[in-house]
């Protein structure tokens, strides 16, 4: 797991127990599908989702053999979705890794993912609120329409801010906000509490989601994802979108058969204040996040709540 | 719904419903994936699986609109795997129609297979015993693994009778012995009961899918499924593994790159007795179940169970 909780004891403690639960759930008789999801989780990032679970859980009364083992059902079933989307987008590389749909095919993708998903699920009959289980199923609804909706308007100059945020509340801030959500309600934390940590975690996911597609375009290159891919992939995310609104010449680039000449592109971007919007909006979905991380009550957790804000918000991979 | 529960109106009447509340679920604001789904739910097929949950269910304290619900979440599973099934053997037509993956493409079919899981699991919610749910996910789990061992045992002519027995278990008598059991449970029947019609699935379960690898070699070309498919997959059936065994020279067709004439393939098959083997071992497992049938309490399902194990036993498609 990369060094992203390394500062936090007691979640990096947390996450390590996670990983253990993690390892043992993909131990399986097909030696396949075993070291596919092997190599995914001795790779697997930041454990963001994971550890929202174990941070939101610390408002409630904390059990940490439940609550471990729902932090890596969700971190399970955020890699099962991952694997189904690179078959979609033909990812090639995660993570500095090949993908599995790059390394097996797509035709054991599919199953790889089906089969982590239902090994996510099988960990989730530990959770007794039926709100958490309902959470997850209209999580990986929500995925997947969101999914196919930016797989149907792949290459469309004309799809609005709108649109692009429902796309990633789909894509993202679901998902961020079930991680906190499932670790209120499961740790019996009051509704009012869990509500507003549910909103928090959505917040944080869109203002994730939207520097994550800031950084795709002006990233660092050493995250292990090439630069501009979802633009040459016809994904065109909020900082093309606003783009579009200002410049003409842009959208008969983006229409015409084949992009020559990315930079040109991206700088075309820039200078119509495609980034500069984006950045901003994302600051707004921080701030709101924060605003409401301040009427939590006074611990340690929300101490680190809004240190993981400010974080995600200034990260520059 | 093809005509198979027509002289049984009981099940008949209550699949209507069923088919109601499938229509209902499959409702998406992305009309790809709603259109692709009510393609597939016009022309379901025989509804087996759903028809075991009411059968089974009749045993119990029949509840109308959960039986019915829990059927349609059946039906909706059974579908699912399907899809993503077709994206594995690349199929092109299945009950006559084009598959989800060859009019959308894989990509959408991953998708709109993730879509209808998780409204079946939505509909799952209805369900009170804590079985139920296990079932399924380690039916879907068994499923995967299964399908992942048929990949990569594909064109292998050393594969046994036991490993093909495990892998029709994993496909097919895995959740027909799930559809009777979550009837019975769910109905509140005694465990005794729930047991017997569990085992019962399971073994017509299997007589089905021998029966089906029979017909994919033997069987009448009407039903939308061109002959020897699985056999040009480099899937080897029951027929196979056992004509392997007793002819050298068949082994070195199927080992050679291309097999150019299918029809004298499949007679070498039917001399080396590969038909008749796998036809006695189909009657044996329509036995067991039948005399398993045989000690269910005296009703008007037990008769129909009966009846739908020799039905079943000799179908022609």
């Amino acid at each position: 797991m990369s060094g992203f909780w390394d500062n936090i004891d007691f979640v990096r403690d947390e996450l390590q127990k996670v990983n253990k639960i993690i390892k043992r759930k993909v131990r399986c008789s097909e030696k396949t599908i075993e070291s596919a999801l092997i190599d995914i989780f001795d790779n697997n990032g930041k454990m963001l989702r994971p550890g929202f679970v174990i941070l939101a859980a610390s408002f409630g009364e904390y059990d940490s053999d439940k609550m471990t083992q729902i932090a890596a059902a969700v971190e399970m079933f955020h890699n099962a979705t991952l694997i189904h989307d690179d078959i979609l987008d033909d990812s090639k590389i995660r993570r500095n890794m090949k993908t599995v749909q790059e390394k097996y095919g797509k035709e054991a993708a599919v199953l790889i993912g089906d089969f982590l998903l239902s090994r996510c699920m099988s960990l989730l009959t530990v959770c007794d609120q039926v709100d958490t289980i309902k959470g997850v199923i209209r999580s990986m609804e929500r995925l997947s329409v969101g999914e196919i909706n930016q797989m149907m308007t792949k290459k469309r100059t004309d799809v609005s801010i709108n649109s692009y945020l429902k796309r990633i509340a789909a894509k993202t801030a679901i998902l961020f906000s079930l991680s906190f959500f499932i670790g209120a309600v499961e740790s019996r934390c009051s509704k009012d509490i869990a509500n507003r940590l549910k909103k928090i975690g959505f917040d944080l996911g869109m203002a994730f989601q939207i520097k994550d597609d800031i950084l795709d375009l002006i990233g660092d290159r050493t995250f292990g994802k090439s630069i501009g891919h979802d633009l040459m992939e016809g994904i065109y995310t909020l900082p093309v979108i606003y783009a579009l609104r200002h410049d003409k010449e842009l959208e008969e680039i983006l229409s015409s058969d084949k992009i020559e000449d990315l930079n040109y592109l991206i700088d075309r971007i820039i200078k119509n204040g495609g980034i500069e919007y984006s950045e901003g909006l994302a600051k707004r979905y921080t701030s709101k996040a924060l605003k409401n991380i301040e009427t939590l009550p006074n611990n340690s957790s929300k101490l680190v709540l809004k240190e993981i804000a400010l974080q995600l918000a200034e990260r520059k991979y």
